[in-house]
């Protein structure tokens, strides 16, 4: 007999059809068994007589099939119930599980979450975290797309770091060492010379030596890069409309769930204003009395600038732009200001969850702007040489997904928006 | 002024506009210069007064902004030309490129093709086998989402091989030593755990010292997996409609592509045949002859396989079902014949483009198949727990997306599906 989703039972009323799941909830009462079944498409209540469960000695996260019929049933939320005419355990949980997937996890330490993640997995809070999550990837992807973005796969084994090379992970490649790559960078860039308009999604890697609420080693990273911009305010309006875009969706599928974990719908970006960044620290200066941010904003600067915004534009979230160059990679193209970089953060809700900028692209600027940083141009010469086939003006943006998951959901440890973390302790599971 | 796409041209006949891209052809002659610009749409003939960019002395692969209004021009196969206005160099060429992008690179070596791969993405043989990629990607996600799979991302940075640790790459991590993963494998068994139904595409290592023509370092997988399953015939069922979702898929935006490499649409997968493995011997013995084989196949016979299956059913495809339990991992579940495993290659046009198999799922029957293996279960004990957490019956697959890539497009070096192939003696670009 054909397995159906629990989700499709309210079409079959009536039918003997076969449901899959694990045991939800389980109460044996003494004339009738009520088992909550669930499955990736929701949960239904299956009534049985107790003799045909009773021998079971069913358990919570018991993974089983029922066979029976859904029947009406008014008095239940949703319109019926499923009455059980076979089941048939397909595998056991455990005896001594530390917590099973229906529970109330909140008081369940992370450690012990992380430890038993696939049963983490099933429980409703922590499965919706990684559906949104899921959602956030495939919206970036989907809206790229429809404008006309190729997604390219680049290697994550590279010869050196991409700004020099602190807190790269060295790996033994057969007989020499090579790393893992800090950011897709340079790849996007020779993207936009081959298509124009490229993203991907994938993997980046910082050995950072600190295990924090904030740090992970190994973080997944949805970047962007286009070709022939007029300057950067054409990557700023790219990310506002593709972050409406993967809101919007999220509102619209995640809705309850953004109830359930006490967060507001998400906005949509399109007003979202661009602060340069000296005006920024004025604007500090003025609502806070701060004078002592010089050529960074601060953790702080960012939730009271996030703050700012919201009060004049009712969203929390502003792009600051115009950082000084001097603190910013050496491929970032220079500003309308003197000393001011053409780059940018987002922030929102009080948190930076994108860099982005234009670039240099030509090979002149890219030399002058290593030596300018105390580096030898020589050492990037393989790098250079992809700046003499007609590389066109162009700019792009990284965003890192479990940050922007961690921040949808009010998640303050990043290690809960990310299914399997690395940090300096932990590499399993 | 805004800018517009080349394939945005032939609605906006007469208007004054500005388009970007690279020179792809340029014919200055003594009344007119012709310019063919290329953008990430198309192409278009610019036609120009040769005072308006003799001076410029642009070359191939310049990039460039052209001013000016498309017209009827019955003469051209477009249906219109472009008349220049004003055009202006973003950035030069180098005065020495190997190639150019308009060029037939067929003769170009591969090392040369790698070493400047930004201006192979641009040749249009070259941009369309990574575009297909892209589409190979977009379809496997796009219908795997439509069957309620959900998208998993799992570290790469593991404390151990899936298979007891041969080939594997090896990482300072920190204090310790870690290892790149091999395959999500586990992963996506835990993840059926929490989502029933999940998938990854993402990067997989093989410490694979031979440098030869389908050996890469570093591959990416599209992994997938489901729980539930009656039996190893779900995985194959599904891979059927997958796989013709996708070849669709190209078929319909990539059928001149295919011709142009000389290659037949892809079919319909949804007939291809279940040969069991002891059936394919029978058959390779009474067709070519052959008694040489014992626990595998070789690639001859993925070959004559799927001539055989051509010659039945009209595709050249087969799922070889049932090989040999002792020559698979451990964690393959049996299949029906005595010795044989619940595992299958997917054979198409000669070559084996997909494993997959239904798994074990009790934590018992992984002990006792770890030690058949002469391994020692403790050392498994992190793994073998999650199978006690309520693992459903489960199976998936796993397809080298670029094996699949050049397969499709008649490729035989498997590094030119790869945008930046690693091997033993290559981590650059």
């Amino acid at each position: 007999m054909k397995r159906v989703f629990v989700a499709e039972l309210s079409g079959l009323l009536g039918q003997k059809v076969r449901i899959c799941g694990w045991v939800f909830r389980y109460r044996p009462l003494a004339k009738t068994a009520f088992i909550i079944l669930k499955d990736c498409t929701g949960t239904v209540q299956c009534v049985a007589a107790p003799a045909k469960v009773n021998d079971l000695a069913l358990k919570l996260d018991d993974a089983v099939e029922i066979i029976g019929a859904a029947r009406a049933e008014p008095r239940s939320k949703q319109g019926f119930e499923f009455d059980l005419a076979e089941i048939r355990v397909l595998n056991r949980s455990g005896h001594n599980l530390p917590f099973n997937s229906s529970a109330d996890i909140s008081g369940i330490g992370q450690e012990t979450l992380l430890d038993y993640r696939p049963l983490a997995l099933r429980n409703e809070s922590v499965n919706a975290t990684f559906q949104i999550q899921a959602e956030i990837v495939r919206g970036f992807r989907e809206f790229l797309t429809s404008r006309r973005f190729t997604e390219i796969i680049t290697s994550k084994i590279v010869a050196g770091g991409t700004e020099g090379g602190t807190n790269l992970f060295q790996l033994k490649y057969f007989e020499r060492t090579a790393y893992l790559a800090q950011s897709p960078q340079f790849y996007k860039e020779y993207g936009v010379a081959g298509f124009e308009r490229v993203f991907e999604t994938g993997h980046v890697y910082r050995a950072e030596p600190h295990a924090t609420s904030r740090h992970l080693t190994e973080y997944y990273s949805l970047d962007l890069e286009m070709g022939f911009i007029d300057s950067v305010e054409d990557v700023i309006q790219l990310e506002r409309e593709l972050l409406t875009h993967v809101f919007q969706a999220i509102n619209g599928k995640f809705g309850e769930v953004l109830k359930a974990a006490r967060q507001p719908e998400l906005p949509s970006m399109l007003n979202v204003p661009i602060w340069e960044f000296g005006e920024c620290l004025e604007r500090l200066e003025k609502a806070h009395g701060r004078s002592d941010l010089v050529d960074d904003l601060d953790p702080e600067a960012e939730r009271q600038l996030c703050a700012l915004a919201e009060k004049e534009n009712g969203v929390p979230a502003v792009f600051v732009l115009g950082f000084p160059l001097s603190a910013r990679p050496f491929y970032t193209h220079p500003g309308r200001s003197p000393g001011a970089s053409a780059s940018f953060d987002l922030l929102f809700r009080g948190l930076e969850i994108t860099t982005g900028g234009q670039r240099l692209h030509t090979r002149e600027s890219l030399e002058a702007a290593i030596k300018g940083k105390g580096m030898k141009a020589e050492s990037f010469e393989d790098h250079l040489r992809m700046f003499e086939l007609g590389m066109p003006p162009h700019g792009g943006l990284a965003i890192g997904l479990e940050r922007l998951t961690a921040l949808i959901l009010g998640i303050s440890n990043i290690r809960e928006a990310t299914m399997y973390p690395r940090d300096r302790n932990r590499i399993s599971p």
